[in-house]
Formats: structure tokens, sequence, C-alpha cells
């Protein structure tokens, strides 16, 4: 049997743009002689649709469209498509998740999905019945059990400090083995963080191993706001190999005989991917479809002199071209003078356009007019907001007037610890570093470089500063980014709390600073931008922590 | 056998403050000789303590905190109080949402709940294993069904075009009937919304009716972040009544007989509160919560002359106190002779603190930096919004110089159709009016006035206006407030798409607009702060659309 891989960038909400994107695969695999050919998770409407799902004619108008594509699919073809089903029970959630079996004109099968992660980033349980019908699919004398994502996620690996591996009480392979499958077809829409690559691969071909069974996962590719899906789909051999996998962040169609992979010509594929890497790859790909995707393609962003916005700025011409992006260089009395020699040189060494418009007369403009209110109040954090205020004002001028998104620059750490400026350098229509630590944002940063040197090595080697008054440098109230970096993957990622990282030798008085500022902050997370998601847990709609609140 | 029912004020994540108020009404019960005192839904952690559950110290704490309640539980008393439980067993998700029965010193009982919302608001599944065991409380010779909140939810109203009455298949109290229950206690964490207050007694009364049985409902009252919990915990008598029914948006305290229930003294009650009162408090708790578990008591706000921060501003005078607040009054050219005049009028009625700082110079100079960019660019959009982030600007110096928290003053009606300027009127800690029609808006204005004029006659009749422009008024680019207001509950309350609302027999072109408008400013809305639900489906948390998408 001759199956086809189709990894396909889809846009949620598009059925018709998806629907295009899919018969143009279907008309491949026709023309090949293709026997079976599969696409990923939901791939009629884009995932997540999130509540569109709950829009009758949304859910209606997937169906139609799956009814559409099967009307052109031959007998000698067996198509395989994700896209929510109407529950037609009395009783329980309206939709299932399901994968549907289109041949000869018509929908033949539907599997639908039995695990619904309902954790992190994934609602799921929300809109979706679980399935308890472990039917298998028969075709051309092949018995294959059709699984959907989560399905096989039935012994994940505990993440973090108070999770368990066994979330699930079904586990759906193992009831489906009962009727004799020779091979397991996985759709997924299972979303990049840079630790879970190889560990989903894990997942897949101990499964394989397991039930001496290939296992065939066809993941999506694209970013849709701030989830990123890396594509890399693969073929997992009954050994417990990875027999073939599709490119990683883009678009692939692959074809193989299920006969190769179970006589176990086994070709095992390198595991060893660069973290850095590929999170360099995921949020150039999570910039680009934010735009091309919005239907916008022209960016902005303050350009400071610092780490962050060169590295955001690199990512960004990566992304979208230089051509596409106009940055600002917006000095004060507090810059260092190196701000702007830098931030030029950057520039250049892009070929990316760039303004300079200083603030300091709106500056003193507004501090004058606030005089009368603050009468001789010592200057501090509000005159340092007012400066970056400023600034975001500046770029959302340039944004609003060219039609530039303003790119966000903040890093994950200073994120965290709220050290930054809401409405000023926490604006922007996307968050590019906002799930990165500052010591990866170096990494990100060396990277960029290892050709040729596009960040000037005068960025990544000052020390790191806001320059909101004279001197200031990030030491001066944080303590240095290696500690910062490890007590907040302790307390975000691994949701280890204050005493215990004590416990684990950290200074208490930092871990408590660190860990307060976290908590005090929600506030102004809840009004960030959307965050390019590649760990495990980023700031977003997957971490859900009260603002009001005691704790 | 004396029930007493207490409905307090919770703060998330504060387990030794919520102990020491359940304790102190445990005092009064055993002073008093009660049988069995009700707490609500998670009243040892507050709700919803969201991913704070995902932290083991938290859960843990919770846990001892109850335990620490039972060592001084006297022997004639029972305590139902709610707390997250660990699951003990290998497989499923590690908790559940409990209510525990405290009696002699010791936890003697668990009852789990089955039912665990999963829609809008509430992610109960994110967290919770359902339950699956229907045993009974047996207690001073009393079997009672002890139930948590959506457990007695099985039949609950469709809400909206494409929705089921019976999202579970499971219903507990028809499975705990089989034990004999003389009464039935439902301990509740249940938000408020305008339209649902009537509902939920409609269902409760209907199960006391359906079982012949009192239903005892025990809710919470208090605001945490976005969600207002009205209290009016209510004793359904088993002929379909309301026996009793307690305070609204205030704590209190009901003891009574349950043999008075059963032998059916009804005291009916009526069920006819005005719905723009009912938001009205609803609003004043929302904010008062919001500052004072923030640990923030002064606010400020910008007053334009229109009628949203007018009543913003007068809820915020009900709920804080006009000491506690400080306004600013910013014309530019643009503003009409009647806003300053206005607005002073109404900061007098109120003896609110006001200070005025005309913006032109700042917007001048704005323009004259941005010149070199837009070159000779005409004016519009861009410039509109540098006067409402200089506006922005100013408050936030304001709220971080002295400490008070920015009131967000935009409507619901404007913030659907994005006709709003993020980090300008956009800014804010809390958002009063994000959930409010304009329509409700103008009653809400009617509601405060209702006793003496608060709100200047000139601000409720004038034509509304952004003033960001010569003559601007909302007309020339907005349907008028009575269309708008009915499209938009259709599409976002309804959540009916626009050719069916064409079907409905409004204007294509004018419902394409403004659905068309929704679509495409979800990225706003995303920014905004924290919106005080009253709807059934409020900006935030609970409405959940893709940013980046086609639709």
């Amino acid at each position: 049997m001759q199956i086809a891989l189709a990894q396909l960038n889809y846009i949620v909400g598009d059925i018709s743009g998806n629907s295009q994107l899919i018969l143009k695969q279907i008309e491949k695999a026709t023309a090949n002689g293709t026997d079976l050919i599969v696409f990923s998770e939901l791939s009629i409407c884009g995932y997540p649709p999130l509540d569109l799902l709950e829009r009758r004619a949304f859910v209606e108008s997937s169906l139609a469209a799956i009814e559409d594509i099967a009307t052109l699919v031959p007998e000698e073809l067996g198509v395989i498509i994700g896209g929510p089903e109407i529950n037609s029970e009395d009783e329980g959630k309206l939709l299932y998740n399901s994968a549907f079996f289109l041949n000869n004109g018509k929908i033949k099968n539907v599997f639908r999905k039995s695990l619904l992660p309902t954790y992190d980033i994934f609602d799921e349980y929300r809109y979706f019945e679980p399935n308890k019908d472990f039917s298998i699919l028969k075709f051309k004398n092949k018995k294959i059990a059709v699984t959907i994502c989560e399905d096989l996620w039935d012994d994940q690996p505990d993440e973090k400090e108070f999770s368990r591996s066994r979330l699930y009480k079904i586990h759906p392979l193992e009831e489906m083995m009962a009727h004799g499958p020779e091979a397991v077809i996985n759709i997924a829409a299972s979303p990049f963080s840079a630790g879970k690559h190889n560990i989903k691969k894990q997942i897949f071909t101990d499964k394989a191993k397991k039930h001496a069974l290939p296992v065939i996962m066809v993941n999506q590719i694209g970013a849709n706001t701030e989830l990123i899906f890396e594509g890399g789909s693969f073929i997992a051999s009954p050994d417990g190999n990875i027999y073939h996998q599709l490119a990683l962040f883009e678009n692939d169609y692959y074809e193989f005989d299920l006969d190769d992979i179970k006589s176990n010509k086994n070709q095992i594929i390198k595991n060893n991917y660069d973290r850095i890497a590929l999170i360099h790859d995921a949020l150039v790909l999570g910039i680009r479809d934010y735009f091309i995707k919005s239907g916008f393609n022209k960016a902005t962003l303050g350009l400071s002199g610092g780490i962050d916005s060169a590295v955001t700025l690199a990512l960004a011409e990566k992304a979208l071209g230089n051509e596409k992006i106009h940055v600002l260089l917006m000095p004060s009395q507090y810059s260092s003078n190196h701000s702007i020699e830098d931030s030029v040189l950057m520039a250049d060494n892009l070929g990316i356009k760039y303004s300079i418009i200083a603030i300091e007369d709106i500056f003193n403009l507004y501090k004058d007019a606030l005089t009368p209110i603050f009468q001789n109040l010592p200057e501090g954090t509000a005159e340092e907001n007012i400066q970056s205020r400023i600034r975001g004002t500046l770029l959302m001028a340039l944004s609003n007037k060219l039609g530039n998104i303003l790119l966000n620059t903040s890093n994950k750490s200073e994120t965290a610890v709220g050290y930054g400026t809401l409405y000023g350098d926490m604006a922007g229509g996307l968050s590019a570093l906002g799930d990165v630590y500052k010591n990866d944002v170096y990494k990100l940063a060396k990277h960029i470089n290892l050709e040729k040197e596009i960040i000037p090595q005068n960025i990544i080697a000052k020390p790191p500063s806001a320059e909101l008054k004279p001197d200031q440098k990030d030491s001066d109230s944080l303590p240095d980014y290696d500690t910062l970096d490890e007590i907040l993957d302790l307390y975000i990622e691994k949701q280890i709390v204050s005493d215990q990282i004590i416990e684990m030798g950290y200074d208490k008085t930092i871990v408590n600073k660190i860990t307060r500022l976290v908590n005090i902050n929600e506030y102004k997370r809840y009004q960030t931008p959307p965050i390019l998601r590649i760990s495990s847990k980023a700031f977003g709609i997957g971490r859900r922590i009260p603002i009001v609140g005691k704790y």
C-alpha cells in the first residue's frame, strides 16, 4: 500500500483556502496512483479553531467542505482528513474531533478522538465529546488504526513537579489492538516547544515498538497566532526507530510503501537537533505566519542598541525581508553614546531603513505638563515609564500611518519580573522573544552571527540596560541573568514554589524577590501582545494565574 | 436539624485569610448550637484558583488548612467546606473538586464534583477528574445529598444558537436518589451575569420540585478579577418555591430548621430584580474588590465629557469613595466647549479632585517629530491615536506617581468594533464597562441619577463623540447604537453568524461591516485590561477567538 503524508500550512477558519490546499495534494496522489493520503488534525478548518467551533455555520461549512472534497476522491484512493463532526446523540458535548475517511466520492468512515488534551494551551474538552468506540479502518486489504494526536499520548512524560504520566483512564491503541491493525496512523496538530520535539518522537517510537507496528504521524506546519507547529511528521518502524521524517518548519509531502516499513528496512534518522537552531527557525516561521496570515507584510520596531531588539530585528529580517521593515531609533538624554551607533550599524548590516527621533523635548513637555500634579515629588518610575511610552506612541504612530505592525522586543526574563512598561516597550502586535529567556536571547544572537556578524559585537557585549535614568543597569535591580533564568524556569516551567526552590540551594532573599515580582506582575502580562510559544510554559493562554489574589 | 448558610467573600489563593473567615462563622454556629454549617465551593482557596491548582504546595496547603479547621469542629456540629482534593488513583486528572464534611475534629466524608463545567469562563476539566461515586451524607439521622455547583446543572438552558441543554451524560442527583436523601445541599461558586440570576433559581426550584426535596444552595459573594459573584444563596422548598434568599452582593449568614422547609411553610420570594440595578451593584462590587483585594484603594480615570467616563466615575465613587479618586481632564483643540464644563460639573457633583492638562502642545511636538517620516501624508487615524495615547501616558504617569490604578472607561459596543485606541483610551488596570453595551451605559446613567443628578444632563444628552478630529461624531462611522447593540448581541452572545443575522432582517451592509470590525479587532481586545463580566459572553477568558485567521 502506497501511503502519502501531506504536511501543510493551514489558516485557521479559512475553510475554502484549506480545501484548495488539500485538493491539490489529492490531485497529486491520484496522479501518482497512491492508495492512501493523510492530512493532519482538523486540517479542514485549521488548528486551533478555538471558539469558532461554537458557531453552527462554521462547523457546518467545515463538514460541507469535506463532503465536497469527497466527491472528487476516486475509487482507487483513500483520503484521511481532520475536521469537527456534530455529535448526533442527545447528551454530551456537541462535537467530536474526527478523522474522516473519504473514498470513491463519499465519506466512508469516521474515527473520533478519545483523549482530549485539556491542559496548558489545550482546551479540547471545551468543545468535544470523547470517543468511546474503537473501530479501525479496513481498506484495500489492510487494517489500520486511525488515531488523532493525543490518542497516542496516554503515557506522556511528567513535565512539571506536580503532574502525572497517566492523565487518562482510557488507552485507545490498547483497545484497537483487539481488531488486529497492521499499522497505526496518527493525525496531529502538535505545537512546537523546544524541549518537546524529541519527546514526541520517543512517545511514538515507544508505541511502535510496544505493539510491533509502524506508526505514521502527520503533523501540520505553520504558526497560528502564538502557536508554532514544526511539522516534522514521521514514520516510526515496528522496531522503534524513525524510518523517515518530513521537513521541519516547511510544507512537505512524502510517499512510501507500507510493506517497506514492515519489512524493517530502516533509515534511522538523527535526532540531535540544536535547541537554539530549532528555536530560531520556529520564531522566524512564527513571525512570518503572523504577518502573512493577518494580511500584513511590513514590520516596525524600536532599535534600542540592546540585545533584545537586535535579535528581534534579525529574526524579522529573516521572516519578512529587509525591505519590509522600518525601525525607529529613539534616543533620550539617558541613552549611551554607543546606542545609536550600534543600532545604525545593525540596521546597515541588514540593509534596513531607519529613522531617528530624539524624545527629550517631548519628555520635557510631559514633565512640565505634570508639574502641577507631581509638585516636588522626586523623579522615579513614573518618569522612566513616560520615556518608554513616548517611544511606544511614536512606534504606534508609524505603525498606524504606514501599516507596519509593531513587533514587541521584550524577552521572557523581563516579562516574568515585570521589568517593562505597559503601553511602552511592552506594546506591539506580536512578541517574538516573550517566551525566550535572556540567556537564550544571547545564544540566539550567537547563532544569528554564525556565518557573518549581523548583530554588532558591541550590542552583545554591553551590560543590559533600560537606559531610562543615568547609568542605569539591569543588574542594579535584578540578580544576574544566569540565576534569574534558572529560578524563573523552576517557578514557571516546573511550577515549583519558592520554599522548595530555596531548599534546592538558591538564595532565599533572591528567590522570594523574584517569585514576588512574577506574582505581582500578572496584571501587566495580561495586557501583553500574543507571545510566540517555544517552551513548555509560555505566558499567554497556556498559563492562567489569577491577577487579583493573595499567593 | 438547624442548618446555617455562610455566604462569604473569599480571596483567591489566600488560604490562611479564608480559613480565618470560615473559622469565625464556625465559632458562631458552635455558639448557636447549629447542627450543620455550609460554606461555598472551593471556599478554602477562593474561586477560581486557576493554575494555582497546578502547584503541589498550593493544594497541600489548602488540604492542611481544612484539616486544621476540622480540629476545631465539635462533636455537635457538622461543617461542609469546599476545597481541592488529590486524586489518589494512578490514572486521571490529579485533583477532585470536593466538598469536605468535617465533624468532631476530623474530615469524616468527602463528596466530589461530577459535572465539571468546561465552557465560557470555566475550565474545570483542566484540573479535576469527574466523580463517579454517588454516596450521600448521613448525619444526625438525616440523609443529605451533597452536590457541587454544576452537579445540579445537568439540564441547563440553551443560551446560544448552537448549544444544548444536556451537556452531560451523567445526572448526579438521579444517581443519589437511590440512597433516599431528605435534602439536597449544593455548594456553589456561581458567577453573576445579568440574564442568569433568575435562571439559576429556576434550575434549582425545578430540581426541588422534581424530587420533592428541599434544595439548599450556598454561593460565594465578591469579585475576583473579572468574575463577580452575587451571593444570593437560597433555599428552594420541595414544592418548587424559594423559601429564603440571602443578600445580593453582600456577606450574609442565615440559619433555619430543615423541618420548616419540609413542612412547607413557604416564604415566597420575589424574583423580579431590575436588570440595570443588578448590573450597577455588580459593577460597584467588581470595582471595589479589584482594588481592595489587590491592596490598592485609589483610582484615576480620564473624564472626557462623555457618558462612558461619567458612568465609570460614578461607579468608582460608589465603590471607593470620592476621596480616593483623582481624575484628569485632558482637552485638545478638538474638544467641544462643553466637555470641560460638563466634566468639572460632574467632578464637583461628587466632590472629586480633578486636574486639567491640555494636550495640544504635546500633540504638536509629536507631529513635528514625525514629519520627517510622515512627509506630506494626510492626517488620519495615526494622529487621532496619538492624542489618545498622550492621554493614556498622562493618566499612567499619574497612576505610577500617586499609586492610583487607572480605570478604563471603554464600553462593550466600542470594544467590540475596535472603536478605541490601544495604549490610549483602551489602557487601564480594570475595565468597568467593557461588558456593558452603549445603550445599557445610558440606562446605568439614568439609574445613577435616580435620586439626584450626579451625571450632568448635558453629558447624557450630547451625541457620542471621540473628539479626535473636528466635529467628529460616533455616528459618522458607526450605525446608531440601537442597531449596533442588537447586531453585536446576536453575533457575540448568541453566536449567530452574519448570513443568519441578515436573514433576520438586518441590513446586509451594516451587518457585514459590524461583524468584520469585530473579527479584525481581536488583536486589540487581546490587550485590553480585564473586563468586569456582567453578561453571558464577555470579552476576555470566556471568549477565545483566533487573532490570526480568516473567517
